[in-house]
């Protein structure tokens, strides 16, 4: 249990009209006390009620810091389940340092990332999925990403992953209980049930699984690739599709990844545009290179706009299309014909018969006139074809429970399979236990320090 | 008066644990009441008390936005006098929006910048050079600044500016009196404790005007101008100063200056690096304009570092200084023999009697080696000579407020002169009203929609 108390500015970094410093544990109200005196004289901080605000002045030998306001929480009712206090000053980076410091005098230690959400799984008030929720709600960007961290947050699939591994539990203890009579050959666990039960988790876990490649393609946007010759305009229509979204544009830095990708967000779904350099037939050797990883960089893609100046010749599109379309295999394909503005009837009327065995969608733009790129966005969104999420829909987007619940099928399966075979309740037990373990890693119910400062050092400070 | 409810982001901007939504206005609590939920069943927003916390859920529709707690205040106990509510969400800007749209449906309207100071001021919960101070206090980066902004935030100079405009309001209006019994030839304001009274304002306004040059030095910084050939080591010097310096380091974006300057904190003073050009003996018609420049901003400088390379022959130092003394008459002037780790026995004994008829301070110091550089601290803090400051002092750093004190320091003068002068009450009576004209300025007693607009538009929003 962590007995020292913790603190950290929980607001952004900058300048603001407000700059909040959170502190937690048992003797945070105590160690503010010491450096606050409320300005209605003949009150106390300490004998104050839980979720009151108290106006009053930060003071640090004679001088006065700032007025503020500090918020009172009591355990177990606050954030964290400890002691609480949240001074809200005045959003100066001097003044709030200026607090810490002080803070630190007295004893308290700058929280590490995360630790007050460590706090408060460690302290039983959410389970380790919740936890991790909060980190994607503070990150969360779009419509989408905001639903499925929310839905994380209000315990999602963990109250039923909790309620599972507790009938797999009692199930393996009386299975244990039969080794126990060996013996005797007795079964206390009824094996039908155990296999309704076994298809029952199957089932949940595969679903959950599943989901995995939407709540990732939400999470992390869909991967897009424009391709096409260097002049096709690829670098235009990414810029009308980052100009035009009025809503939030940024940049991903991924974490795993090494390039930076421009991601826009279209009618809330996140779309995430991957850099290639254009194709063209060349003998340069550098050049050359550059294809190759444009081509690489396609097996990322789960969409691939193919821009095509209209002015090109049958004969070159369909000699492109020879090196392009072995590669978009299993790919989301859309032809986009460019500069229509300057097309005449001749070319229209050849372009609408060109490469007619390939599956996908056609669709006519200017992008330089930004011309039916409105079309285009209703394209995307309907070639990625994401379901419709509510904040009731169940959805993985954590890597870490994806991987937990593909061990967890693993064993699961092996349960089924020997429950098929008759094998011996030992290696059943063995098999259920290995299911238990995986479905409690993901709640935090079987958790070690390894995976926590896994987790928690991934969030930010002050949260 | 304003009757509209207004709502702004208070955090900073980016990513944080917590961000900050601050509503103000006669609605306020309904508007906020119409969109949450508490998390507790049975209460309502609308009937907590003030100065309470309520953990609770923002809704759209059917969805959670986030869970928040709501801090309550009502009118005349807030900020703003007027009931207000702060929502404290998780620190993402998605959220942040998608609370501010809720609002703005339910009838808010965003804040201008500034705009919870300004309703405060007309609420009458603060003057206006209290006002003001707020804003200070939030770009306050240095415990000078800082103390100066808490001082003018806790009333500072307006409560003595107030009581002398209310003493000098009661003379003017027997002033005046005498007026209406002209033909009587009575005096109902005595004439000697009006002359007491003129002087007493006239010795206090013309302290006040005077420590503005204080107060300008402590909040824009100390202009200091590194001067010297070009490789004389000003850039390393400067260097060596912004790395050593542990605390904040920022850039003036200046906004009447077009050049930004590097300041530099030490202990607790903010010194202001006017970056020039390095001089030397040239026929280059481009470089003797480079040159010129630096004469030119020279001018600006309070302090000028002198940077003299020891290799230098005694000869061309004394030439130079023909050059560079005339143009720092009425400067501090401190000598700095650069690159002292080099030096020999001789060339120590040379620069220890060299230009002998200046004042100056004089250092080796090693910019490369970073040898002396406290000293050259300690330097500057002593050739500052800045008056230690504490919240008791009253300085004046508002230029708007610097103007004030010198007009109403010439009307006073006037009032003294005429009473010496015996003449009549009515022209009397004219200067005193413009000396109080002014004063009032200052507090706010006398303002208009111009000067309000002008001081709140410099304001952040959301404060």
């Amino acid at each position: 249990m962590n007995q020292d108390t913790i603190c950290a500015i929980a607001t952004a970094a900058g300048s603001g009209a407000i700059g909040i410093i959170r502190v937690s544990g048992e003797q945070s109200i105590e160690m503010v006390n010491s450096i606050f005196i409320p300005a209605k004289t003949g009150t106390t901080l300490t004998n104050k009620k839980a979720y009151t605000l108290t106006f009053g002045k930060i003071y640090k030998d004679e001088e006065i810091i700032d007025e503020v306001l500090v918020s009172l929480f009591r355990a177990p009712h606050s954030f964290t389940g400890e002691n609480s206090v949240e001074i809200t000053c005045h959003g100066s980076s001097y003044i709030l340092q200026q607090v810490m410091q002080l803070l630190i005098e007295k004893g308290c230690r700058i929280a590490l990332p995360g630790e007050y959400t460590q706090r408060a799984f460690l302290n039983g008030k959410m389970d380790l999925s919740q936890a991790e929720a909060v980190a994607d709600l503070i990150a969360s960007s779009s419509a989408a990403t905001h639903r499925l961290a929310i839905s994380q947050m209000r315990g999602g699939f963990s109250k039923e992953l909790i309620n599972l591994r507790t009938q797999l539990l009692n199930f393996t203890s009386m299975i244990e209980l039969e080794l126990d009579f060996s013996e005797e050959d007795v079964e206390f666990a009824n094996r039908k049930d155990l296999r309704t039960l076994a298809d029952n988790i199957q089932t949940i876990i595969a679903n959950l699984a599943n989901s995995f490649s939407v709540g990732n393609a939400i999470k992390n946007g869909i991967p897009v690739a424009i391709i096409g010759e260097t002049n096709a305009g690829k670098s235009t229509l990414l810029n009308v599709l980052l100009n035009e979204d009025k809503a939030i544009v940024s940049d991903i830095h991924g974490t795993t990844r090494d390039v930076i990708e421009d991601t826009v967000n279209i009618q809330g779904i996140t779309f995430r545009f991957i850099d290639t350099a254009g194709i063209r037939d060349t003998r340069d050797k550098i050049e050359s290179m550059g294809i190759e990883r444009t081509y690489r960089k396609l097996e990322q893609a789960e969409i691939v706009l193919w821009m095509i100046d209209v002015n090109d010749t049958p004969e070159k599109i369909i000699k492109l299309s020879e090196k392009i379309l072995p590669k978009c295999e299993g790919k989301k394909l859309a032809l986009l014909f460019n500069k229509s503005d300057m097309m005449n009837k001749e070319q229209k009327e050849m372009l609408a018969h060109i490469l007619p065995d390939i599956i996908a969608e056609r669709l006519y733009i200017s992008a330089k006139l930004k011309q039916n790129t409105e079309a285009l966005e209703n394209l995307l969104i309907k070639t990625a074809n994401l379901p419709n999420v509510t904040q009731n829909d169940v959805i993985v987007t954590n890597i870490r429970h994806y991987e937990a619940l593909t061990h967890a099928l693993e064993s699961i399966r092996r349960v089924q399979e020997g429950l098929q075979q008759n094998i011996s309740g030992d290696f059943l037990s063995q098999d259920i236990r290995e299911c238990m373990h995986y479905l409690g890693e993901i709640t935090g119910q079987i958790s070690n320090d390894e995976i926590l400062g896994n987790i928690f050092s991934h969030f930010c400070i002050g949260k």
